[in-house]
């Protein structure tokens, strides 16, 4: 079908790509023209504005937006008055579903239909297809089936479920309508959230490895530093890359997060080629946020985001606070910082 | 090879089962006698007492254990007398690691080697292959390779990693030589902890997903209850089968626990079939400690092991201790469960 | 100075008795006429409607709401077409800093000012006094001076902090006028945030010594439950009631919360009067938020809601999954509970 | 009583001094010539050896070490061959619970008695007193009573508690007999875990407040960054000596930890003195450990812990396995660090 894409970056570039190849017709619009240009050697119909972009499409218009969260109440601002009822916008981006359903009540005043589209699968997805999460009225999901249909990893995705009832669903195609405005994205947005958690579990448990040899490493004999008990017991040295490859075989903690720390640990064992600072894009913070109003404790996936803050610096003070208490009741001085962790 | 095998439980039959099919001749003792039957029927040699065992075995004798970490210390004090300098005990169960290096050197004195084999894959082995995790010395690994190399997943167990070296090592077999003695165990310690924190991660997630419609519950308004602030925000009935199905494909959290959840899930939408108390065998405890040790922060994969415990009560008291300090600084009465959740 | 008091419950009857005896002439109305009657006997003016009482102060008129928070905006809106320019609306109780915000704006356009005081010190306050933290405009503050320096303790709340200059503000009399409007219960929030903090250290602390002879008990031997390794370093009997007297008493821990909980111990050593069930009134709740928004790490005042939440019941369905995910991968069936502890 | 005093660091000095104020006799022995001189000046017999000191003390003889727990061994090994039967050596420092069970059967067979006092209180005890949790023999315990009522704050350390039997102990003196061997420091273990909880719990409310104004700065507009939703919200800028000051008086949250840090807040608003990096000394992950044994949950302690890891860069390899995943996912570049942030 004929669709328009607006915002190409990594994901927006690679989603049209997939369009293109299964055949369907994209009109695309971007503020960066080599990208543009990429694509419409590719197939795609390259525009260079909002207006020319609505011109290239046949009502009713499907156009799907691919650009950060906090650029599309501004975009959806400049597409409203271009156009028609029945059109239909899709926010495929990382949008707080709580916008989605504000969004789509204004739109829905001009007869304009919203659909969000929790979208996961990163880069990859070009090839391995998008994980998609929808959210919105049926008319207007049934509309684009053709499109998630291209975009979903479809039924080779992944082995069938054992026991899963063929009439379940569509879900064994890569694609869910999960429910009213909002559904998709706050599905995405717990889909986050568990991300989070998953990767800090890893990423906890590589480093308990990597210190495995503190026994060897010479222990300083002050009040301020705990005695290691048992050195004899923290002798090993780890092999992080080939140990991460061994669990992607028939452990139970085999995933796809896995396989790329595989990749990234077999080019650089000791990850020195990153400083350690975790961003952070929302979704994670929302899904706390939903928890606590619903009452549920999420220890997990709070931990998680948490630690991506203190990676950041932003338990500074927090720890200042307390070396001032430790002063005050034992007098206690900071212990200047050991010599930076060289990447071996 | 010939190999003996004690401990026929899901884990110790199914390996059995996968050397069979591999062409290895196993001598199996069990004190079950059915489950000796039945491994007999597929090919095992049967015994009924150490002894037979150790006889119907060549030296150098390879002997295998796959029984409960409580049991193991006792059954190595019985086989020991038994065996001969240059005979092999390899611990596959889940032993904290720290016995391995003690035994290990109990054992050496005796001239007998020993070899600690972390293994993962549960009852799905059989089929899958099995993760090996193994430490100890080199001559008695590479004694063992054969078995290992039919017990693995081998190079099919995943797709290869991209940019690994071919001269990496074994890991893309499914089976590494971790390290010296305890090394095995150690790192399968580690990938269990790894694995309650994923496991916990998932859980919260969906917590939070089958709570998405707490807006459309009836609030009590008192002083012991926080308003829910946007009861229309949280409107949605959630299909966590299918969600946990779509995740499946494409996303960035797909993964074998996942889909092991969405077969439960399948099978048992509301999973009423279980009360929640959740068991813990003793590596998550183990992981904490040595990240203790290391002065390593691992709050993910505490959480994951605290939320455990408190499945089974035993925050109780602590949770009385707070009740009882609010009705001392506020005379807040504790307010009386709700009735239990129905599984709907 | 006269003043008008809504809402009589714990902290509002307790704060009016307060008021009466430091002088205030005090108009109050609440819908329980025992407590209106009891607090008559006092010297209060008991009023029987808000009409009522509004016509029995004086303008400018102060008002002071000590209500559920999720009774405040029926309580303003029934107030407001009553009041005049001029009047000051004292919102005492705990409502959020947002709403502050929203109302004071509201009332902004009639000319009636909002002063949002977050009052600590529960049913205790009206010996020690109230410690509060007040947002508002300074006029108003100005205005209610006189009875900010009845409620709060006063001077002799604490010993005076050692280097702190004499004219830092008026903190060392007990209250502080923190900021515009939200900022008093935007301190009072995250004040009880730490609270709960606190209140679960105590609590986990509490709990691991009243488990610490769990060495004395049978252990079960079977793959669902991790043997204790050194019973022998677990045949502690401590005696709860005399260690929290202990620490009241030259400890770092010394604490009022730790007051109270010794008080609660000393009636109940085993504090079975209690259920465990820890109800949770909104700050908590609020403060993760405004971390998160802040992108602030706070895992200790996270783990401690999460505490509340599962005390509840609330982490069932995770929990579940958890079973379901053992189930599947290694066919592990969950243990039945042990029998109830009990209170010994 | 003779009391021989080891080890006169900021605690062992200070307590030596309260000792010799409360008329004891006190023959000191430490490695620092210049702090036996000062205490000397007070009235201590001074020494030179330990020979000299046992020398100087009569059967039975009662020494206290007050030296860090890595020295305790050590000390012991020197001290045991110059004791005779019927002596008493106490353990008045941070040792592990365990080592005193160790030590006090090693000695026992010399007839040497060990007692182990964990001692709370910091430098202020010399005036507060120390808060002394005891294990051992009773009949040993017994013949220390004059030195611990005098380091003891007695009676007037703390107001009566409500309900409280007269005949309930020795608690409301100060000191406590907890149990054998290892019972005091148990104790003090649990005591200084939860002094970490209370500390972090500060830490982080704190640390929010200090952000309550993030709504004045700029926002980064960019997928790598969460857009704050409501700037409006976070507009406070919060005198953060002044709030820790008024909830010293009548708050719920009212402590002697909160005391030190209004002075530490009093002297430096923004501790810019400190670096935060927060030590910890043993007993904080010896408290997470006996949990764990004990299979009891301890979020908040935890958190308390790994924070001060986390203070020191301990996650830093997890972080950097974090950031390469989303590089490997997303093609997500890690952001450099914002300026580091000022004091103001």
């Amino acid at each position: 079908m004929k669709i328009g894409m607006i915002g190409l970056g990594r994901m927006g570039a690679s989603m049209t790509t997939r369009l293109l190849r299964g055949g369907h017709d994209c009109v695309i619009y971007d503020h960066q023209p080599e990208v543009v240009e990429r694509l419409v050697a590719l197939g795609a119909t390259g525009t260079t504005s909002l207006q020319q972009m609505i011109n290239s499409l046949e009502r009713p218009r499907a156009i799907w937006l691919m650009v950060p969260a906090a650029a599309v109440d501004d975009l959806i601002k400049q597409l409203t008055p271009l156009l028609d009822a029945g059109d239909i916008v899709i926010d495929g981006g990382n949008s707080y579903y709580r916008d989605d359903v504000r969004r789509s009540a204004v739109l829905h005043a001009s007869g304009i239909h919203h659909v969000d589209v929790g979208t996961s699968g990163g880069v990859a997805g070009l090839e391995r297809g998008f994980c998609l999460m929808i959210g919105g009225a049926d008319s207007a999901v049934k509309q684009l089936l053709p499109v998630f249909k291209t975009l979903a990893p479809g039924p080779d995705g992944a082995k069938p479920t054992p026991g899963r009832k063929q009439d379940s669903g569509s879900a064994d195609q890569g694609w869910l309508h999960c429910g009213p405005h909002g559904a998709g994205h706050f599905v995405k947005m717990v889909h986050n959230g568990i991300e989070y958690g998953i990767m800090a579990a890893y990423a906890e448990g590589l480093n308990i490895l990597r210190h495995a040899n503190i026994g060897q490493q010479a222990q300083e004999i002050d009040a301020e530093t705990t005695p290691l008990r048992d050195p004899e017991m923290y002798q090993f040295e780890m092999n992080l890359p080939e140990i991460a490859e061994v669990w992607r075989r028939g452990s139970v903690i085999g995933s796809w997060l896995l396989d790329l720390t595989a990749t990234a640990l077999a080019a650089d064992p000791t990850l020195t080629g990153f400083e350690g600072r975790v961003s952070d894009s929302g979704e994670g913070r929302w899904t706390i946020q939903a928890a606590i109003d619903e009452a549920i404790p999420v220890p997990v996936l709070s931990a998680a985001l948490y630690a991506r803050f203190s990676s950041r610096g932003d338990a500074d003070f927090a720890n200042r606070v307390q070396s001032a208490m430790r002063h005050e009741f034992g007098g206690h001085i900071e212990k200047p910082a050991a010599p930076p962790e060289v990447g071996n």
